[in-house]
């Protein structure tokens, strides 16, 4: 662990986790019971997942963004005993929602859990079986009611395996937790476990404070999604930092403009690019788009190659199936089933949701895609996201490539809005570039001849800020309501200056 | 696929084995069923063991050294519905032994083989649950009656995934097949399948031909005994070969002198040293001591690591345990017990062996080993090779070691005989080095001050040659057939041109 307070040998974290086990037993969790943890990325998080490996007992990593009655919806569908909270979230146990959790709460780092933690004494190592759950991660908790992924110790350890393989994993590297520790992407930390590789935290991302780590840290390799890329790539004091120990940009998550992809290359000369797709459902990496590729892809000007999520990792099954669950043929739209050692056997208290996901053995994640001839897997569009106008399927994703190219648009979403004769029409949801702006004809005669005519958004609404996840992904659902439920007959120029409706940070 | 006769890539390799698999299913091997393979390394055998994978019927590699009484017993043990034979071993199909198999034998690569296999339509691709059965191996084939290990294939992947991590497989690697495919250490290519990499093979071994595989196919790695590595530092042409491809040599089946690992770190200078052990039971890897660890080990003169075995491979479980299956302190020494997903579930036919070795969900190798503070395991000895002599335990690789100390030996092996006074005494069974002789008194003065006076031989064996498996393995099973039973009045002095009692040539 090279954390920025804390640093010390995997011996160390062995004999800290194990008292911090002791510690979470006095409290009254037991084996095979869930306890949260509401925590920013600190090695004492990190400590505390693995404390709940070493017990037996089960970690629930609660999104710190989520209002107070969703975190409180997550404490009891999991039936935590115990509330393990960094000083900074302290003021959410002060509202009614989570008032009756008070009595159940542990103050990380605070001067009780210190001499509590120098108290305790190990409990034995927890012996588990391989389906036993190892973690408990909740989806959705943004949008909807979320639901509790079990991933068992087979899931993680294997996604690790594989992830050791594909990010070519060695016991030198620096890997530094850039992506919430609450989020599945977090788990991509597993292989460098395995490795007895060390491990950096990033508590607060600033485009500076994460160029800083890497500096202190002698980071090797991060995990970050393209908002957080962009955003550091245009650092005025990038080249300030000594970035030299940087070997591995993994980023995921969304899609990145071929345009960041090639100055990233640029600016992290020594660094390899590779891109991922994974789920929750996952633990959570399904296929990479590794290094090679990159290169390849930039060199023969194949920039369609980059926008693949890549193949899938060795020991999984990956298909693209039908409604009626046959394999679409090769070049088709299908949604994405897999299997294999790292899929989740389904949620907690949803059979039927665990029913409808997991059919015959395979995981369906909703994710729609086509497959190359060579095994590259291209992301389409979220099952649900595609629209159907005028009784065309046209798919979100290909229509925001078209967009994106205009030198005007920052940020692009496209949804589905009601209408009348279409069923569905296409709406465009804009952020413009600095100091620009952008009129549906405009982007009417720019889309013509990229893409077909019924695939044009007629419709057009400009934002200053997209709802995003904490993962910095466009929430579509967010932009849904703003757009279809308040106002059916939707607006076809939104001022550049109107307010954002929801606002939330990227970490 | 580069070999010598036939070089093509995945995509082909994938289309030969399904017809391949057809072609089986044609001769009437079904799923679930089993067919033999006896032939050497080469690409035809490679493609028949996934062509009982593709469509589910389990291959069992027969060491083609056994006597036909012997593979009688492994087609009869095992119920072989097919025995699929290299014509360079037709002859043993001539035997009596055989005899009745030659209506269920098909000739590897003759016009017959060649004609069905380009009739034969793929049968669907099978789809195994992870603890089917994948592969059978045959060990103790040597000596007495031998067992069928069942390997899954989660056995057989998982330490294909273990590998790819500890030997840091990459997709241009070019592994060639040394070890006989017969032997679980064949099994060590399967990473190298998992990851894309190339495959070469060595039909037969010679320290020319192995140089000039390496040359012409430009290999990467190789696992190889020591003794195929001895033997091949001291070819006179070795400097004549172009084997700047080489990356990596793995050793493993049995210690290497330290010189020997010095001398071969000098000669393949652009390669790393890497060693392995394990046993077919754990498909076949356990632990490595790595390349890092060569490289410190002889910067820092600490040649003693060099003798290690090195540390358990990640996901699995290793502890040394006493006669009562408890964890022995640190340092001391204790048989080595496994668990993980690399380990088998049991033996073929064999339920009280199955019983005898796996207890409480561990392993027990029959391996005496010791740990030190860092972890790294020493092999000390077989449990059953231990000498107990006037009371004392001595461990027979650490006399052995002392013994190997002496210029005048070339290969040593330490057994016990019958002693009335104490039991069992000690014999140094030895092979001096060309032209060189050696007396029981100056080996106990060599050994005098290196190793406690109870654990030096008194009495000497000098020979000619070894007997030795198809690994290069000194079988001291034989020595103590050939010194204890026939005899037991052992020979003190035995003179060196004793006629050796079984020749195996190491392949």
């Amino acid at each position: 662990m090279v954390a920025d307070d804390l640093t010390y040998t995997w011996a160390d974290f062995i004999l800290r986790v194990s008292r911090l086990a002791g510690m979470l037993e006095g409290l009254g969790v037991r084996r095979g019971e869930r306890f949260a943890i509401l925590a920013r990325n600190t090695v004492r998080h990190y400590e505390l997942l693995h404390a709940g490996y070493w017990l037996g007992a089960i970690p629930v990593p609660v999104n710190v963004r989520l209002a107070p009655p969703e975190i409180r919806f997550i404490l009891e569908d999991s039936g935590c005993k115990l509330l393990a909270v960094e000083p900074a979230f302290l003021d959410l146990l002060e509202t009614d929602a989570l008032e009756p959790w008070r009595k159940n709460a542990l103050t990380i780092g605070d001067p009780r859990y210190e001499v509590l933690l120098a108290e305790a004494s190990p409990p034995p190592l927890d012996d588990p079986r391989e389906d036993d759950d190892a973690i408990l991660l909740y989806t959705g908790g943004t949008t909807g009611r979320s639901k509790g992924v079990r991933l068992t110790h087979k899931n993680v350890i294997s996604n690790g395996m594989q992830c050791v393989a594909a990010m070519e994993i060695r016991p030198d590297d620096v890997y530094l937790h850039v992506a919430p520790m609450f989020h599945s992407a977090d788990l991509l930390g597993t292989g460098y476990t395995l490795r007895g590789a060390a491990h950096a935290f990033l508590p607060q991302f600033s485009p500076k404070a994460l160029l800083a780590e890497i500096q202190r840290a002698r980071v090797t390799v991060m995990m970050a999604s393209p908002t957080v890329i962009i955003v550091t790539l245009q650092e005025p004091d990038f080249d300030k930092y000594d970035l030299s120990s940087f070997r591995r940009l993994f980023y995921g998550s969304a899609p990145m403009a071929v345009e960041w992809t090639r100055r990233a290359m640029e600016r992290f000369p020594r660094a390899v690019l590779q891109q991922g797709y994974g789920l929750t459902e996952t633990s959570p990496i399904l296929t990479t788009l590794d290094a090679d590729q990159h290169v390849a892809a930039v060199k023969n000007g194949n920039y369609d190659r980059l926008r693949s999520v890549g193949r899938p990792l060795m020991g999984l099954d990956l298909r693209l199936v039908d409604d009626d669950d046959n394999e679409v043929p090769r070049g088709s739209v299908g949604e994405i089933a897999v299997r294999g050692p790292n899929v989740t056997g389904g949620y907690l208290n949803r059979p039927q949701e665990t029913a409808h996901a997991i059919r015959d053995g395979w995981f369906h994640t909703g994710d729609l895609a086509r497959m190359d001839e060579d095994g590259f897997v291209y992301l389409v569009d979220r099952k649900k996201d595609m629209i159907i106008t005028g009784g065309e399927n046209v798919y979100c994703t290909e229509v925001e490539a078209a967009v994106y190219q205009h030198p005007a648009v920052h940020e692009a979403a496209v949804i589905g809005v009601p209408d009348e004769r279409f069923g569905e029409a296409l709406l465009a949801v804009i952020v413009p570039a600095a100091g620009q702006s952008l009129s549906a004809d405009e982007l009417v005669a720019h889309c013509r001849g990229r893409i077909g005519g019924y695939k044009i958004p007629r419709r057009i609404a400009l934002m200053k800020e997209m709802p995003k996840s904490a993962m910095g992904k466009i929430l579509k659902t967010e932009l849904r309501k703003m757009f279809t439920a308040a106002s059916p007959a939707v607006p076809v120029d939104v001022a550049a200056d109107a307010p954002t409706r929801q606002k939330v940070d990227l970490k």
